[in-house]
């Protein structure tokens, strides 16, 4: 970290600055320059709790060099990890070839289910969306059809071989929905529900990780760091829209994010445009944009009749428009020599 | 709800809709404009999937009018909530009287933590804060004492009268909690751990549910509305900053929240000046604001010794400050007819 | 508009919210329902301050219904607008073919600007950017070249053909600009300088429009709205990304933008992903982004030694970068019908 | 500025970073720690474009140290600047009694105006605001009266000895209302246009600026430096909400601003409680609010008849409304050792 000073900072000041760094366990280098005396620290601060620094006499601010994840980045790890989805089709999050999971955003039917399963395992998908404990916002809304739920995604991987992909939104399904589930989605809302992190990470399931709607990249690459600090390291990051000032969407996906991750982290990316815009005349060209700009793969609500949804009609395409859409995608995927 | 017809929508396009909305077991009232038809809904549709509707043909938007949420609303009950703290010393929040709960972030110490609570009680308090558990952004940062922290606590609350105010983060642990606190804090990011809510929804504790910090005020009261649909209505609202583009502050303190909650619900809403700016030098100016504006209390982070502080020294005050403050504020309560 | 009055509401109020209906010249249409009595306004009140009857007694809300803006919507037009760029290379924005227009961000030097136009023509470009008028931040940077520096454009035209496309600040730069430019620029923050748009909009030149950083939609089409007002619908939109809490990018790029412009105008929309994003490692990623999701053409800052620019040196990347780039676009471009 | 170079960066790397510091004018401090190696650069690089140096090789980031802006700092000077308002009934902002602001959005008619002006003046008011040029988000919506408006306004000053504050758009109208105004107040959608601030930099009016509705605190504090280094140090700055993702009010009003600005400036700061929130039943709570945290006064959209306003009658107080919270004012105002 570099500690500055005010403006006319005494020496007794910079010298009580000395102290508390040392207290720390680490070595300072103070830089006397023109305009501002600054104390540069030295050593790994990544788990100190540095910002209380600022409350001592005469610092003016305390800034952060070094990003305080660890095996999430790139310097942990510099080739890409490729996490397995699971299922008997051999998709994947993270390869040349980029994962494609649909699928409704609730299991509302077993009929209807099994109907959209095939239909998107038609389209060209890997991986079934659906599920079965729903995070609503009203306490008076469906909240899911629970085992029952994911009894029926099973049933549907039987007949597809499709990987599931579900949520699990509490420390106390986990070994239920890991009974079932190929793959455990934690979703925005519990990005931050630090022992559920901690959960989903002593189990040996890959974990699609949903950006929380307004975390931080580095508290998005933190959270990865919760799970695989308990072992887990077969992390998929998702990013599924932020909330902004923005009103013609439901959330704003900003797609930099995808490069981003990349830059920094080893984990693979994938998108959620249905989340990331809350409107189905939005999602297949942010398909596209997803694909164009380097994700790992893309998690799409689809559903048979969305109208009738029972979660979510509004940003579900039909599995008739994923089907025309999966031959654009494979158009771009080849542009930036990928395949899909 | 009304639905607003595109521009040119057929009579086919409407009538389908109204089929909809028929199934949906409500009835329907056509009103052809010059510009646009509009289909506007009668009967109850707060629980129901509105935005589903988009996706009819002909729909250009779909408008609620009603908000979703019941038991916190003003219109379910007029007078406005007291929600005793606990302790012996009689605090309360929604009262004319104020609610002054201050302490540390996490409790580190138990001769540290007494220290501090003798002097919060001094200063004015009646509540002390203080986390056992702490939900930290960084898997590797000081996590809480866990139940050591808890009987320090329970200790301070003997030797002082203080009501103690202690976080739960996860449902495993609300029996524990139970055991030693007199009001459950449920953190930020949080708000939307539904089964969470639940579960201090079936207690009988008094909640001080903070805001996430990116909720609506929408998503803030069905968040109380989780938990009071189980019985317990004691829940006091917190407004704790919300994240937008400032740099300045950790947080954006957006205090018409205050006045807006009291228009809509009848839930006592109180301030947290720390949480909400990140800076120590800001909160006593915030806590005269949060005063003046009506707030019907603060909670404030306290501590004898901020740059030593594991957790969040950069934003608590010392309790001389706290002191000092204390009488600004009574005044400013004075100002304003209310008491602290 | 949509009046939806309070639980409770006399029938005193209803009857005082018709009076100021009928004041506006409007017609009511009053709909009683189980929860809540609703004035639908029949006529067009586009241009009628409604909020104000949020003022009157036992009104809750008042809800829009028609967009504000006509000449801008798809209503109006509903073909495509396809604006030509000018220069004699017969770039345009809005048809199958997408523009392309590159340079640095500000003419810093007639050499370096003459053989940076040279560079961005051959790596595909048919608009030149460079701006001559600088909107700084601070105001002790460096503030553009003025005049000269519009002349050093012209000459750039007049060697290589590519249309220029610069910054006019200010409504007394407005003739001066028009002398030299091929596409007048209004820079984000400029978006709402309501005197600037109405003295472009007298021009017959094409308008390049940038998004303010914080401008919804619809006070974006509103601005489009002001120019076209005066007699020029010459209108190309351009995304160039909005401020939110994210800090790893300058700005977030929301390119959900581009698909919903299209379907609620008829105007071209072209994005800018070096101001969109704020570092040039971005740059290409979000280039191919944005001509996947149906852009029309993008905007981009390159300059042939960034470490030496004057301005925005940080965003810009090289002629090379964006030759190696133009080879990835035009197969993206194939693949959703489109030609670069 | 500090230059954090990437793991793993080379000597060439750093030496290359060194060269270009050097280029700058500026010299350097290499620290080698075990982390990462950081280059400090020492000298005033308040006006160079610093990032640029991301784009040299081995570059992670690059942090500033200083503070951009010289003369609108504290560091410039350490007593606070009182700036006289005008009228004859001795405003100003900055000293111990609060300035007072009031009058209606616009300035409609001619009678009526002077009708508010007596009354916001007989409920304390020491200024009277009003538009003659409004700047509006539509092109079709009333633009305010021009100079018959400022006469109406020089007229109710003749009678009342208010001074008067209006806003100037354009810098063809800054003589014009020179002319006629004491204060000119820049718009918050102006606040980068920075002809503007030029302009109303080379007069000798008091200016009241307007935090831009995305702005953060330094670019305020750069709009301020751009009117003052022009010679006019007479600068009010006024606080008007900013732009979040809240949807209960118009604008977010984050007063943490006001301590702030008083810790980090000379400047008066004030509170626009109308424009902050926009809807009038959270304007006087938000005033008590502004007084109680330190602002040096409110500026106030009060009009006798808010249902007809032509302009902002959703966030428009009554003068009788005025006049009861003005009386709160006086003792919250005590409390904080102040006066209004």
């Amino acid at each position: 970290m570099i500690i500055v000073m005010e403006q006319g900072a005494t020496e007794g000041q910079v010298q009580h600055v000395i102290e508390l760094v040392r207290e720390m366990g680490l070595r300072e280098h103070v830089i006397v320059g023109t305009e501002r005396t600054v104390v540069a620290v030295l050593g790994d601060d990544r788990n100190k709790d540095k910002d209380k620094l600022e409350n001592a006499g005469g610092v003016e601010k305390v800034m952060p060099v070094l990003a305080p994840y660890k095996m999430a980045s790139k310097e942990a790890k510099k080739e890409r990890s490729v996490v397995p989805l699971g299922g008997t089709l051999g998709g994947s999050a993270g390869g040349k070839k980029l994962a494609l999971i649909a699928g409704p955003c609730s299991v509302e039917d077993r009929v209807k289910l099994l109907e959209v399963a095939h239909a998107v395992k038609e389209a060209g998908a890997t991986g079934l969306r659906g599920g079965a404990f729903k995070p609503r916002t009203s306490p008076y809304a469906f909240q899911g059809m629970g085992e029952k739920g994911l009894e029926i995604l099973a049933e549907a991987r039987a007949q597809t071989g499709l990987a599931v992909v579900t949520e699990v939104m509490s420390i106390d399904q986990v070994d239920l929905v890991c009974r079932y589930a190929d793959v455990l989605q934690v979703g925005a809302r519990n990005m931050q529900n630090f022992n559920l992190l901690w959960a989903v990470g002593e189990t040996r399931k890959p974990v699609l990780l949903k950006r929380g709607i307004s975390a931080t990249l580095e508290e998005f690459m933190l959270a990865a760091e919760y799970i695989m600090s308990r072992g887990n390291s077969q992390v998929i990051l998702c990013e599924r829209g932020i909330r902004t000032f923005e009103t013609h969407c439901r959330n704003t996906l900003p797609l930099a994010t995808v490069p981003e991750v990349r830059r920094i982290s080893h984990l693979p990316i994938i998108v959620d445009p249905s989340q990331g815009t809350g409107h189905a005349h939005l999602v297949p060209d942010m398909c596209k944009a997803a694909v164009a700009c380097g994700a790992d793969g893309l998690i799409i609500e689809c559903h048979s009749d969305p109208e009738h949804a029972l979660t979510d009609g509004a940003q579900s395409i039909t599995p008739q428009v994923l089907k025309n859409l999966y031959a654009s995608l494979k158009k771009i995927a080849a542009a930036v020599d990928r395949e899909i």
